[in-house]
C-alpha cells in the first residue's frame, strides 16, 4: 500500500479526464491483476476484484504516456527514472503483473540478430564490466552469476553455487587427467573447481576483461596456472580438443543466428568420447525477452527453446542428447538470495553508480525472479555427446 | 563364415561381367564394413583392409540386381525370400554394415504422411495382433514390449522390465488416488502396475483388439477392474482429466502430420499439477525408418527428434520439459535379450508361421538391436508439465 510518506508528495496539478482514460486503458492490459493504479493527484483504479497487493503510482504525465505506447518498454524506465513508483514488494507486484498478462496476450517469436565479434563484446562489456566490486557486494563468495543448485530449497547461497558446479562435473563425468574447454567463464568460478576437485586441465574463454583479469589472479593466488588457462576471447576461436566441453550461461548471449557457429566450434573441439554440457536460460515457446531487459540490462540477449538449441546447435552434428534438466525453481530462489543481498547493499550501490542505477538492478533481479516463478523462463542443462559414443553413463546413479 | 554345408548349395552356373560389377558397386556402398560379399559361384570381394567378420551371400542375379535398385529396401526383402543369406554374428553383421554406410551417407529427412484413424488401426493390427502366443514366447513374463531399464547391465529382462515401469511412475510422481491416463497401453502391464504398486486408477486407450482383449483378462485375474479401464479407443478419443498422461511406445506408430493432435490431447486432458511422460525411440537428426522395417515390420511408424516432438507435441500448448533422459544403450540390451529369446524359439515360430517370417523377424531384432549400438536411433524419455505448474520435484533425488 502508499506510505502516507509519499502520498504527502502527490502533485498538486489535477488529472484529465484523458489522463484517467489513458489509466484505464494501461490498467486494461493487466487486468486480473490484483494491483492498484494511481495517478499523481491520487486518483485510482483499484483492482477488479480482491485486495490490492500493490500500487503503481504514476507521478506526471509523461509517465503514463509513455506506458501507452509501449508499456513492456516504459514500465522498466520509467521506474527507473522514478515518475512511476511501485509500492508493495516488487517480486509479488511483478509476480501478479506478469501473470495477469499471460492470460491477455501471447507473443510471438521475432528472430534476434547476430552479435558478431564486436557486438558481443560491446554487450558484454555493458554488463559484466561493471566492476567486480560491485558484484562483490551481492553475488555469492565464489563470485559465480548463473543459477545455483539447491540440494535442499534452505541450502545457503555459498553452498548452493558448490553444488551447482559440482552437479555440473558430475553430469559431464569428468575425470583426472582430461581437457576440458569452457566457453564462458565468468569469474572463473567453475575452471578453478574443475581444476581443483576433478583434477582436470581446463582453458576458459571470457570476453570480458574485468572477469578475465580476475579470474587469473585466483589462478595465481591458487596455484593453479599450470591447470587453468583464461583466455580473453571469443567463443568462436576456440581451438584445440577437449574431453568435456562446458558452458554455463553462455548461450543467453549468443543469439540464434551464431547458434550454427557454437555448433561447429563444439563439433571441431569435442574427442570421440567427449561430452558436452549447456546451461542456460530458456523458454517453453519462442518469445524475444523483455524490451526493457534487451535495453538496459542485456542487450543482446535472447533465451532459446531447447528446440532452437538442437535445432542449431546439437542437431546439424547429430549430437546425441544423453540428459536434460529444469531448474528454473532454482533460479527463483536464486534470484531471491541475490536480490536480498542487493537490496540489503543500496547505499552502497547508489554511492558506486546513482539511485536510477539501484532501481534499475532492483527491478531487473525482482523482475527475473518473477519470470521464474511465473514459468516465463527456464533453466536448463543439456548434457550431449556424439552420436556414436557408446561410452555414456549406464544410468544417471551419482545423479544428483 | 560360410559353412561347407552351405557352400555346396551354390548354384553351378557362373556369374557373368555383369553381376561381379554389380557386386563391386554395392560393395562401394559399405566399402569401410570388414564384410565379404559374395555371388552364388563362389566369387567374392573380400574387405578393403582386414578380416571378415561375415559374408553376404547373394544366391541368383535377381537378388543382386534388387540391391542395386534398392538395398535399403530389398536387404530385408532378399533376406526375407532365402535369395540373400547372411553367414556370421547378424548383430555384428548389421553393426557393421551401418557404421560404413554411416561415413558414406548421411539421408534427408522426408515427412511421413499421416495416419489417420483407419490407417493407424491397420498399422498396429498388421504388427501387434500376430497373437499373444507369438509374444509370449520371447517377450519377459510381464508381456512389455518397449524398451526395459537395466538398474545393472547383468539385471534380468524380467526384473529390467518391473524396473522400468517403476521410473516411469516414479518420473511421474504419481501418488495414491490420482487418475492416469495411458496412450497405447500393450499387454496392460503398465497400466495393471501403476494401480497395483502406486494406486491410481488408470484409463488405458489401445487399439489393438488382442491386446485389450488380453488386458481385460489380466485385470479381472487381478481383481484390479474397477481401477484400470481398457479402452479399444484410438489416443484422439481419449476424454476426461488426469493428473498423468502417460504413453510408453505409441509415438512412433503416431507420424509427425498428427503430433498436433496428440499435443491437443494432452493439452485437453492434464489437470493443472498434471505431469506427462513421453517414451519413444527417437533419433539425433531427422530421418525416416529403414524402408523394409516400414514395409515389413512397422507401417506407418516415424522416430523422431526430440526437436520435432517439442515444436509440434509440447511448444504449441506451453508444455514445460522437466527432464529428458536417452535410454538408448537400454534398448540395445533389451533387443539383445529379445533376440536370444526368439532365436531359441525359432522352431515354435516357424510352426506358427513360416521360415520366411522367423527370417524376417530375426533380421527386424538384429537390425533394430544393430541401430541402437551404433547410434542411429535413441530412446527417449520426456516428463514435462504445464508451464505454469510450480508443484514440481525440487530435484531428482528418488531417480534414477
Amino acid at each position: 500500500m502508499l506510505s502516507s510518506a509519499s502520498t504527502a508528495e502527490l502533485a498538486p496539478h489535477a488529472s484529465s479526464r484523458l489522463d484517467r482514460w489513458a489509466l484505464a486503458r494501461i490498467q486494461a492490459l493487466v487486468r486480473t491483476a490484483p494491483v492498484t493504479f494511481m495517478l499523481w493527484d491520487g486518483h485510482e483504479i483499484p483492482p477488479a476484484q480482491g485486495p490490492a497487493i500493490g500500487t503503481i503510482l504514476f507521478r506526471n504525465r509523461g509517465a503514463l504516456i509513455s506506458w501507452l505506447w509501449d508499456a513492456e518498454l516504459n514500465f522498466g524506465e520509467t521506474y527507473m527514472s522514478g515518475t512511476v513508483e511501485l509500492h508493495g514488494d516488487l517480486v509479488q507486484l511483478l509476480e501478479a503483473i506478469y501473470r495477469a498478462l499471460d492470460s491477455t496476450k501471447r507473443r510471438r517469436w521475432r528472430r534476434v540478430g547476430a552479435n558478431d565479434t564486436n557486438a558481443a563484446r560491446h554487450n558484454v562489456h555493458h554488463h559484466y564490466d561493471l566492476g567486480n566490486p560491485f558484484y562483490r557486494l551481492w553475488l555469492d563468495r565464489e563470485m559465480v552469476y548463473t543459477c545455483a543448485y539447491f540440494p535442499v530449497p534452505g541450502a545457503t547461497l555459498e553452498d548452493a553455487q558448490i553444488a551447482k558446479m559440482d552437479l555440473v562435473c558430475r553430469k559431464l563425468h569428468l575425470r583426472p587427467g582430461e581437457r576440458v574447454i569452457e566457453a564462458g567463464c565468468g569469474w572463473g568460478s567453475l575452471a578453478l573447481f574443475m581444476a581443483r576437485r576433478y583434477g582436470v586441465t581446463v582453458r576458459a574463454f571470457n570476453i570480458s576483461t574485468e572477469q578475465i583479469a580476475y579470474a587469473r589472479e585466483r589462478a595465481r593466488a591458487e596455484h593453479l596456472e599450470g591447470q587453468v588457462e583464461f583466455i580473453e576471447d571469443d567463443y568462436r576461436s576456440v581451438s584445440g580438443t577437449c574431453d568435456a566441453f562446458v558452458s554455463v550461461g553462455m548461450l543467453e548471449h549468443v543469439g540464434t543466428a551464431d547458434y550454427p557457429s557454437l555448433g561447429r566450434v563444439i563439433d571441431r573441439s569435442l574427442s570421440a568420447a567427449g561430452r558436452g554440457l549447456l546451461h542456460f536460460i530458456g523458454r517453453n515457446h519462442a518469445a524475444p525477452l523483455n524490451a526493457w531487459i534487451r535495453k538496459r540490462i542485456f542487450p543482446g540477449a535472447y533465451a532459446p527453446t531447447l528446440r532452437q538449441v538442437f535445432e542449431h546447435v546439437l542437431e546439424p552434428h547429430h549430437f546425441s542428447v544423453l540428459d536434460v534438466e529444469n531448474l528454473r525453481l532454482h533460479y527463483a530462489k536464486t534470484l531471491d538470495h541475490w536480490g536480498r543481498r542487493f537490496r540489503s547493499s543500496r547505499a552502497e550501490v547508489a554511492a558506486m553508480f546513482d539511485e536510477s542505477f539501484v532501481r534499475a538492478w532492483d527491478l531487473y533481479l525482482a523482475g527475473s525472479e518473477a519470470t521464474f516463478t511465473t514459468g516465463s523462463l527456464q533453466l536448463f542443462q543439456v548434457v550431449f555427446t556424439r552420436g556414436t559414443n557408446n561410452h555414456v553413463p549406464w544410468t544417471r546413479s551419482g545423479l544428483p
